[in-house]
């Protein structure tokens, strides 16, 4: 518990003055003030973070928690738990979408084993399970209120070692059969909207499926009746290993004051309850794309978050914040390179 | 009159044979069906033009048409005439947004001068002169049906000469102080449409000057009338020399079957005069980005285009193409690089 509150108590807001130069030089660029939009806030957003007005970012890196949830024995996804394992397995090996796509943008890819039910230990997969994968929500709790908090601050403690190493922004991945179910029943809980908005169809459920997925939400809430007003409970009653690892990155880039990508639907859900953990947590994010899943609409209302792509994807992975990464980059290299109406003699 | 009607009559739609095949591959591909939105709509679309499931575009070009609008004397711009130019000359020195991004995304950029109101011939501007600046709208056509045909051929041979020089996709930028007057201009002739949906802000207009704006519009129109079934009598009335340009890249794109992408509002006007002249054309378009001028709505509902980016830029210059150049990449890397079920034996 110490490393998290220690964590939280050292997040702070935004550094105003920084944000006003920034602004300041944006307005001198050879342009209509605000012309260039969203990569005119991510650089005075950017700025905010780090106290400096030209930002640049040689190594990226995106943490991929992956854990398994033992809700997939009630039929919540159209894959069976394995694939979970797979899917890390292929990431070390470059063949995941994520894997390919953070190639492309020049960014690291950590994939971290925080609890999925294998024994097998692959090279390149960081081995921190928290456990063999949570229970099953229909018939109590995911996991224990102490193992929500190491999972959160194993999080913590990797972007922390991933940021020593000279990361200057992070992106955030998962893999985890069942997470959407997870996420949607966090949602639910933690704000009471209706099941109707909050739950999708996953990698790919037909009606069916997605009806029952919604039955065993709302039974998960009834069973493990989570508090609201608490966000670790709520995470541990209903969430996942693989989302308290990532609420835990969260916290940490704000912590340590750099950017942090939020991907899509499932790591969105852990960028909420990093903001109900601590509210300036979110001042740190940048949202990169628009996710498929229905509860994202929720996730970006909570975090006041707009995001920069719109590309219908619904993977997950962090494949969304390798794509956003190049977006960050050009915003940078606006900010260092356009000219000034000075520069033209106006 | 030649090199227009060879263009257009070479014009033929996407190979669907090519397309059915590159879906297969994705399907095959490590993720759900369709988890990749657009990434994989992307891929899908290049094969049909291309008629190749795996395509890289080591060499891109953002053209950039450049020219003044006599209608600028009617103070429907913040900034004056003289403004187009100087961007024109800050491009070819690096010092422009799109210069930036473009270098950044690997691109070259190219900058025409198709209609400057200016004898300066700086290095590095491509010299195309039709006339210097079209006449003003309010008092007549912008510019003789002769002259409309020229510009538009004028595009055609700079995007016929860059892809031959080895161009494989080609991005559409513009600059032209009082060029979202007359894109409005064009898209109200066209559709009918009501005015208040068609004109933004422009650079940064304030109430006054939009109403004036509008205004200004309406009786050009009156002025004019344009055939709204005559897309080439529509932008001899009422258009530019920039946008006259832009639908010749777009047709020479089609023509030669590799993607051109759409910037923003005025590029986007463009694209639909094109696509009016030979609606194959927009089969080979690639949206880049939701420009924030209010009449980009109309112009993606009559591409049936679904942009990439949402940024709220509204610069031009083919800033969002350079962005969405690293998306493109990105799907292209995706179809070439993730593993199939096959790779790890399922």
């Amino acid at each position: 518990m110490k490393i998290l509150n220690d964590t939280i108590s050292s997040i702070t807001g935004l550094d105003e003055e920084a944000m006003k130069r920034a602004r300041e030089r944006l307005d001198n660029l050879l342009k209509p003030p605000g012309s260039l939009g969203k990569l005119e806030s991510i650089v005075i957003k950017i700025s905010g973070m780090t106290g400096e007005i030209q930002n640049s970012f040689s190594r990226k890196t995106i943490i991929a928690m992956c854990a398994d949830n033992g809700v997939v024995e009630e039929k919540v996804s159209s894959f069976p738990k394995e694939v979970s394992f797979l899917v890390a397995d292929c990431m070390v090996k470059g063949l995941a979408g994520v894997a390919v796509l953070s190639r492309h943008a020049g960014a690291d890819l950590k994939t971290v084993d925080i609890g999925l039910d294998t024994d097998a230990k692959p090279g390149g997969i960081i081995q921190r399970k928290v456990r063999k994968g949570t229970s099953n929500i229909l018939k109590g709790p995911a996991m224990t209120g102490d193992e929500a908090v190491k999972a959160i601050e194993t999080g913590i403690e990797i972007a922390c070692e991933t940021i020593e190493e000279g990361s200057e922004i992070l992106g955030t991945g998962e893999v985890g059969i069942g997470n959407t179910t997870t996420s949607s029943a966090i949602l639910h809980a933690l704000t009471g909207e209706p099941l109707d908005s909050l739950v999708g169809r996953g990698a790919g459920l037909n009606d069916e499926g997605l009806a029952n997925k919604k039955n065993v939400i709302k039974k998960a809430i009834e069973v493990n009746t989570p508090n609201p007003a608490d966000p670790i409970d709520v995470l541990a009653k209903v969430g996942g290993f693989d989302i308290a690892g990532l609420v835990g990155v969260y916290l940490a880039a704000a912590s340590k004051k750099i950017p942090v990508v939020v991907d899509g639907f499932i790591s969105g859900t852990a960028a909420v309850l990093a903001a109900k953990i601590k509210p300036e947590t979110k001042e740190y994010m940048l949202a990169s794309h628009s996710s498929a899943e229905p509860g994202s609409v929720a996730i970006k209302d909570i975090l006041q978050l707009d995001p920069m792509l719109n590309m219908d994807m619904r993977l997950g992975e962090g494949t969304g914040c390798a794509l956003a990464f190049h977006i960050i980059d050009a915003a940078s290299e606006v900010m260092k390179k356009m000219g000034t109406f000075a520069d033209i003699g106006m």
